[in-house]
C-alpha cells in the first residue's frame, strides 16, 4: 500500500477564450468574468477548493497579462503561487512548469488540476469526490484519476472518457479504469456515445501524485521534461530567468494528446455534481434566474411583448417585441446576436481590428 | 388689389414628442435632434428659411426650457426672436402670442407659420412656392393659404385637406379653395382620399397676414384673443409678467380646431417638395444612406448576416443574424424593437419612471 501525501490544487487560468466577446476579451477572459454569480469564475473555483485546502496549497497558473487581475481578484492567494507561463504553449508544459513549481514548496503533494472557469452546482458532491480520489491514491500511489461527467445530453463541444468494464481492484466500485480518450464527436457519434452508456465528458480535471506526473513526463514527453527539470533545483534568483529561456523549447500540446491517449491506466470517476463548461450565454441562462417571460436580466430594464432574451448592459435596456437575443453592452460594444447563433461571435471578432 | 408687405417667419419648436426616445425625450424633442443630417431638425428648418428672409425676421416660438437649446443650435437668432411659451397650449394661443410678439416688431408683415422638425428635400420648390403664396396674399390681403402635401401612399397619421373644384381666381391655377379640413382618417377612408385625388396631407404649414389672423381670433376665439391683446400696446418691461398672468386663460386648442374649421375662405397650394414630417424610424431611414444590405448605420458596425437595421449609438454595434430592428443607445438606455412597433414607444415609456 501507498503512503499518504499532501494535497495541492493547480488552477489553470491562463486561457485566453473570447466567447463571451464582448465581455470577455483577451485582456479579461471568461475565468475572470461574473457570468452566474456576484463572484467571477476563478473566485468560484477558490472558493471551491477552498474546503478541502488552505490558499496556501492552491497554486494558479496564467499568463504575465493575467496576473494583476488574478492578485485582484483572488486577494488572499501568496504571490508565488502565482505560476506565470512566459507563453501559453497549452496544458501539457503548463502542467509540467507548474508540477515542478509546486515541488519546490510541497515535496511529493497530490495535485488536483482543475480549469479555472467551470461550473460545479454541488460543491458538496464535489468534495467528497475529490477526497475518494485522494484515498484511492494514497492507497494506490501511481494511480492517474480523472473526473468524468455523467452526461445528460448529447453535446458535440466535448471530449469524452470511454469507460471500460473493468473496477479499480480495491471494492470501490466508483473508481473505473478509462479505456481511452476521445476527441469532439460529430452528433451522430456523441448520440451513439450517449445511448451506450459507456462515455462520460472529459473536464479536464485531474488528481495523481506529483512524483507519478513527472515521471510520466520523462516518458513520454522527454524533450518538453528535460527543457524545465532544472526549476526542481535551482535557486530561486535564477528561476524567472531559466522559465523564459526554456519554456520555449517545450512541446506546445495538451496533457490529454501529450500522455493520457498514451498511456492505459487511469481511473475515472463518474461524476454527478452538476457540472458545466459554461461556454456559451446559453448555458449562462440555464444557471440564471430568468424573469416570468424567461428573460435573462441584469438591471431596471423592461422587456416588452419580449421573451427570452439574455441581456448584459449596466444600462437601461428596453426591449420591444424581441424575442431569443442575447445583447451584451460594454464601454466600447453593443453586441446583439440570436441566441442560437451566439458562438458566430469567433467568426466575427477575427474582422474587427481592435481585438487581436 | 391689396399692398405688398415685409415677410416674417414663426418656426413653432414647442413640441415635446418622444418618438425617437430614448434619442428624443422630453429635454430634448424631436426638433433639436440630428435624424437626417448633420445638422438638427430645427436648424434644417431655420436655414431653408434664410432662402427668403434674413435672420432678423425669423421668430421661434418655444417653451422656457428649449430657449438654451435653440440658442445653441441657432446662434444667430436674435434673443428677443425667440418668443416663449408659458406653458404648452396647443397651436392657437402660440399662434396668437407669436402674432402679437411679431407685430411689435413688423407692423403687419405676411407671416409664415411652420412647424420645426419637418424635413422638405426640394427646398428650391418650397421657396418658389412660398414666394408664390407671398405674390397671392399681396394681391388678396385678407387671404388664408395653407399648403397641402401631394399624397404618395395611404397615410392614417395625418389630417387632410380636401379640395374643392374652385380654383383662385387669378389665373392662377396652382391655388385651390380649400373643401374642408379632415382629421386623422382610418385605413379604408384615407385609401379612399388617395383614389379620389380630391387629398391632400395637412402639413400645419400656413402663410396670412397679421391682421388677418388677428381678426379671425377676434371672431372665432374671442376669449383667447382678449386675453393677450394688450400685448400689441405693452410697454416692454411689462411684457414677461402680462403674458405669464394671462395665457394660462386662453383656449388650449389647435389652430385647425380653433379657426380652420370654422371658416371657408381658405386656399391651398398642392406642393410636392418632398416633405415629410419624420414621425418615426422608418421615415428616417427612408431619408439615410444605407449599406448593401440596407441596415442604416452610424459608425465602424458590423452587420454578420444581418439586414435592414436602423442603428444610432456612440458604440461599436455588432449585429450577428439580427433583422429589421432600430437599436438606440444614448447615455442612459438601450432600445430594441422591431422597426414595425417602433412607435409603441410611447406605451412603453409611459411605464418607465425616470421619464416624467
Amino acid at each position: 500500500m501507498g503512503e499518504a501525501s499532501m494535497i495541492t490544487v493547480l488552477i489553470m487560468a491562463g486561457g485566453k477564450g473570447t466567447r463571451f466577446w464582448p465581455l470577455s476579451t483577451e485582456e479579461k477572459p471568461k475565468q475572470f468574468l461574473s457570468l452566474i454569480s456576484e463572484n467571477t469564475m476563478i473566485q468560484m473555483t477558490v472558493d471551491r477548493v477552498k474546503k478541502i485546502v488552505p490558499i496556501e496549497r492552491i497554486f494558479i497558473s496564467t499568463g504575465e497579462k493575467y496576473v494583476n487581475l488574478i492578485k485582484e481578484q483572488i486577494a488572499d492567494i501568496p504571490e508565488d503561487n502565482i505560476i506565470v507561463e512566459p507563453e501559453g504553449r497549452n496544458t501539457a508544459p503548463c502542467i509540467l512548469l507548474s508540477t515542478l513549481m509546486i515541488e519546490r514548496k510541497y515535496k511529493n503533494s497530490t495535485i488536483v488540476v482543475l480549469p479555472s472557469d467551470h461550473l460545479i452546482k454541488n460543491e458538496n458532491v464535489f468534495v467528497e469526490t475529490l477526497l475518494k480520489a485522494n484515498e484511492f491514491i494514497n492507497d494506490c500511489n501511481d494511480s492517474i484519476i480523472t473526473l468524468g461527467i455523467e452526461p445528460n445530453r448529447i453535446e458535440t463541444g466535448y471530449g469524452y472518457i470511454e469507460k471500460s468494464n473493468e473496477k479499480a481492484n480495491l471494492g470501490n466500485s466508483d473508481i473505473i479504469k478509462v479505456n481511452k480518450f476521445v476527441e469532439k464527436p460529430d452528433f451522430v457519434t456523441a448520440e451513439k456515445y450517449i445511448r451506450s452508456e459507456k462515455y462520460l465528458w472529459n473536464a479536464g480535471m485531474f488528481i495523481w501524485k506529483s512524483k507519478k506526473i513527472l515521471e510520466l513526463f520523462k516518458c513520454y514527453m522527454n524533450s518538453t521534461y528535460n527543457a524545465l527539470k532544472d526549476i526542481a533545483i535551482l535557486e530561486e534568483s535564477k528561476l524567472t530567468e531559466y522559465i523564459s529561456d526554456n519554456y520555449y523549447l517545450t512541446e506546445a500540446t495538451s496533457i490529454d494528446y501529450g500522455i493520457m491517449e498514451k498511456i492505459n491506466d487511469i481511473f475515472v470517476i463518474p461524476c454527478n455534481f452538476g457540472w458545466d463548461d459554461i461556454g456559451s450565454w446559453t448555458s449562462v441562462e440555464r444557471y440564471s434566474k430568468a424573469d416570468l417571460n424567461g428573460n435573462v436580466i441584469n438591471h431596471n430594464s423592461i422587456m416588452h411583448n419580449s421573451t427570452k432574451n439574455i441581456i448584459v448592459s449596466g444600462k437601461m435596456v428596453v426591449f420591444n417585441n424581441i424575442n431569443d437575443v442575447v445583447l451584451v453592452e460594454t464601454d466600447d460594444v453593443i453586441f446583439l446576436s440570436t441566441k442560437k447563433d451566439d458562438q458566430e461571435v469567433k467568426n466575427i471578432i477575427n474582422k474587427i481590428d481592435y481585438i487581436k
